[in-house]
């Protein structure tokens, strides 16, 4: 066990083709654009400059954020380090929202319902049926969940199954003294930021973390931040949090 | 733990600038050139193609190969599974040849000497001086080798470092069912191949592995072949195993 401070870096993948399409993504595996991978590469120009050097990165199994982390690391000439996949980093799951147009459920379904269920805590979409073309019921790399494999998730529920893998993977890299880049999803960070800056229930809902720009936090010997986190590149971050909060608009 | 038979599949990463420059590499990070890319694309393909998907990626701590696979999982839909890194998977260290041409190395000692640096089971070249711009001694990716760390290395002490890898760490993911990818290098797969087919000492220097190709075994429950082991491609491996027992000529 290494002295503190530990270094955690938390990356949001690229835009992938379904952000570019206002399509409500979750747990369907859509690949990164163009825009995405440039993001990506960016993202590893960042840490390099400010010489954060990730020894581990820890992924969900979702084809944009690994091939996010592959992109920056590549940029980073850091695509040797030790590389741990789970998902419990995964994006929320999105229920029967899965493959849905997000302007056509704001007009289907309006405003309340809507918000209701892309930011409220604790109300998840209806389940999706497993019948669905967007259902991970057959994806292989899940076959081992078997009843924890989610239908449907609210914020509380990617909070609930997140935090295991926290405890269990990541915090014991960090105690090693490891810098450890977490790459993941908007609401799986979403889920890692309230516990670490030890967000409310009510204000977690309006935070949101933009894509590409790596977030920095120094924590001490409890895990607990020794100041506000940072993202590298503070200015677009700032630019890009306006526009998260227009999505579906 | 799973019922044999288990199923190993290696790769060797694809061309690498200084493979196509002629220069001995050995341990020097160099990337892929963009026929190498394909090359690692074109055997993501063959996987597919031939229903072998891999449940678990082992690399080499060098961007080649893990480009390669990279390139090869993403074409695959595998990009997902679990990721083992190792230097015990590296390239032969080359010692004082790294950096140096081929041509002008066969050009300056002689036919003999080449080829026993080159091919002999155990006698490396001269040491790599530890000052050299070619040394891995500053390297953070190895600061954790201590005195393991390589400056030369001929084929015997490649299997020497190699095998605790395979019995610590790729046996145990095929005992339990998994299907494992191993990308790595022609000496370290060599090394691999030696011991699965249990080639003496004098056979094994005349083995060329090209770069690639998967190469498929079964093996049984004492971990031996059940049958030959097969390239995925056998028409296009048997064209470049003439090619790669011509280099530096």
């Amino acid at each position: 066990m290494t002295e503190a401070p530990y270094t955690l870096i938390l990356l949001r993948h690229g835009e992938s083709d379904w952000n570019q399409k206002n399509l409500f993504t979750g747990w369907v595996d859509v690949p990164l654009t163009e825009k995405g991978k440039a993001e990506g590469a960016r993202a590893g120009q960042l840490l390099a400059e400010n010489d954060l050097l990730p020894d581990v990165v820890h992924t969900s199994r979702m084809q944009r954020a690994i091939a996010t982390a592959n992109l920056a690391l590549d940029v980073a000439d850091r695509s040797w380090i030790d590389v741990k996949r789970s998902w419990r980093l995964n994006e929320r799951h999105y229920g029967a929202l899965q493959g849905k147009n997000k302007k056509e459920t704001l007009d289907e379904f309006g405003e309340e319902q809507f918000m209701l269920w892309r930011r409220s805590y604790d109300t998840p979409p209806p389940p999706l049926d497993d019948a669905d073309e967007f259902s991970q019921v057959s994806d292989p790399r899940y076959q081992n969940l078997f009843e924890a494999l989610p239908r449907t998730e609210c914020l509380k529920d990617v909070v609930v199954r997140m935090l295991p893998y926290w405890f269990d993977s990541i915090v014991p890299d960090l105690l090693l003294g490891r810098t450890v880049l977490v790459t993941a999803h908007g609401n799986s960070l979403r889920a890692l930021v309230k516990h670490l800056d030890d967000i409310s229930d009510a204000d977690i809902t309006g935070l949101n973390i933009p894509t590409g720009i790596p977030l920095l936090y120094q924590l001490d010997a409890e895990l607990k931040p020794l100041a506000a986190s940072r993202y590298l590149d503070p200015e677009a971050a700032e630019a890009a949090i306006g526009q998260v909060a227009n999505q579906g608009r």
